[in-house]
Parts: structure tokens; C-alpha cells; sequence
């Protein structure tokens, strides 16, 4: 393995076990699990699944791996906080979306070879890459994986 | 930047970046805000400053960087949850410990080369090394990263 492969399967293998937790902490919840709030007065746990979703689904965006597949969801769990827009996709119809769009980046992220995780991510212009070349899409996948733990911490406290 | 150069200091770079968020964070704080739970029942923010400093202090030696500097925290922040133990530190040592810990690993990490962050951790085994590769000390900064971005995720939910 050279070095390169190996420091792209470790930030990967890091966004995968950390997906997989979520993925698992997720499958255990009940329809009114999802209602409940991490904090009395915070986000229910139904917001951080569509949140995320629309996040990971970004990736497709910024890592320039395709269109996405659930834009509609930005409006609802991104520009706006939990509670604020009604009726939200149902919780069946969003634990579909997380697994559809985690599967996508999934099987995109195996496409890509170890030099293209290096490269600029789609929202720096070539000359600020030039700058800082540590702009590039393993930073942001990085990035992502610890967006993903912040509310996975938040989570896992609304259930006893 | 050679490529090695490159990942190292993405993911040194994500370190500190979220270390920042959390010394910011922790740096706004009262006395009393660090005695409020994160969720009703939950861990309080001291707890939490206590059992971060502890796991990054841990950093120190399975990444084979030197002498733990407060060996003493775990007992109190890492064996037990939080209200089992009294007396606690006081909340001016406990950030204390926090800045004094983070500041040495910062330290010892400008130390060490690119190549040296994809040496085996010190928990892994020569022999176990050889099998997986990527159980290096750069895997084990990624997954403190993590830890520290879920557990600040919580932290944030007691202030309003």
C-alpha cells in the first residue's frame, strides 16, 4: 500500500465506521423516537436524520461526484430549524434517503482513485488551491465525519 | 508538499481546528454554566472538560509522545460517570489541565515527520501492524477528533 492509499483508507474508513455507527444508532429508533427532542427545547432527532442527510447528500456537490438526489431536503433541514416547516418528509420516506445517499457516496467514493481525494473540492477556485492545497476533498470528507459525530453525540441523548 | 506532508497536515489541521471550537467554546463559560447538564440527567459540561482533557492527556502515550500529565484524571472522568465521584477538580484547574494537555500535544505533533504519523500506535502490536496498516498514529488522531466533535456537540446543548 503506498502511502497515499493509506492515508485516503484511513480519513474513509474513519467516515465509514462513523456512518455505520449513526446507521446503527438510527435502525434501533422507534417512529416516536424520532419525535423526541435531544434537549428539551433543541432538535428532534427526525431533524438531525434530515440534516445530515441533506449534508452527506452535498457531498455529491462538493466533491463533484454527481448530481444530488434529494435537493428538496436544504429547505427543509438546512436553511431552516426543526419545527419551523410542516409537513417534513415522513420518517420512513427519510431513513430511505440517508441509506439511499450514504449507499451513493459509498459506491462514488470507491470510484475515485488516491491522487483524485487530493484534489481541489468543487467549491475552491483553482487559484485559492494554489494557495492552500489543503483545500481538497479529503478535507472536506473530514470535515463531514466530524459534522457527523457533532450530532450523533446530540442524538444518542434523547434515549434513555 | 509532498502528498505525505499533505494528508498529515489535513488531519493535524482538523485537530486543532475543532480543539479550537472547544476552547472557544469552554472560554465563554461560567462557573455555574460548567455545573449544568448537557440533557436532564445527563453529564454536565465539567464532566465533560474532565473526561476530554483525560482522553487527549492518553494521546501522550499511545502515540508514544512522553509521560502522561494527569495520569489521576481517569479515575475520575474515564472509569466513572459523572456525579460519582467527589471531590472533582475545581473547574479553574480542570482548564488548566485541558490548556496545558492540548498545548503539549501540539508540541510533540510539530515533532514528529510525515512518516512517523504512519508508524503503528503504541496499543498495536509489530505483528498486528503488519496485518493493518492503517491502525497508525494518524487513525487514532482521526478517531480523538471524532470523539471530541461528539462530545462538544453535547456540551453546546446546556448553554441556550
Amino acid at each position: 500500500m503506498t502511502t497515499e492509499q493509506l492515508t485516503v483508507t484511513i480519513i474513509i474508513t474513519s467516515w465509514k465506521n462513523t456512518v455505520g455507527r449513526a446507521d446503527k444508532f438510527f435502525s434501533t429508533l422507534t417512529e416516536e423516537q424520532f419525535l423526541l427532542e435531544v434537549a428539551p427545547g433543541r432538535n428532534r432527532i427526525l431533524y438531525l436524520l434530515g440534516h445530515l442527510t441533506a449534508v452527506h447528500d452535498g457531498l455529491h456537490t462538493i466533491l463533484g461526484l454527481g448530481e444530488r438526489m434529494h435537493p428538496e431536503l436544504d429547505a427543509m433541514f438546512v436553511s431552516k430549524p426543526d419545527k419551523e416547516i410542516e409537513p417534513l418528509p415522513s420518517i420512513s420516506a427519510l431513513r430511505k434517503y440517508w441509506t439511499d445517499v450514504n449507499g451513493s457516496l459509498s459506491e462514488k467514493f470507491a470510484g475515485l482513485l488516491p491522487q483524485e481525494w487530493l484534489q481541489r473540492h468543487m467549491a475552491m477556485s483553482e487559484e485559492d488551491y494554489g494557495r492552500d492545497p489543503t483545500r481538497n476533498r479529503l478535507s472536506v470528507l473530514l470535515s463531514r465525519t466530524n459534522h457527523l459525530s457533532y450530532h450523533l453525540g446530540q442524538a444518542v441523548l434523547a434515549i434513555k
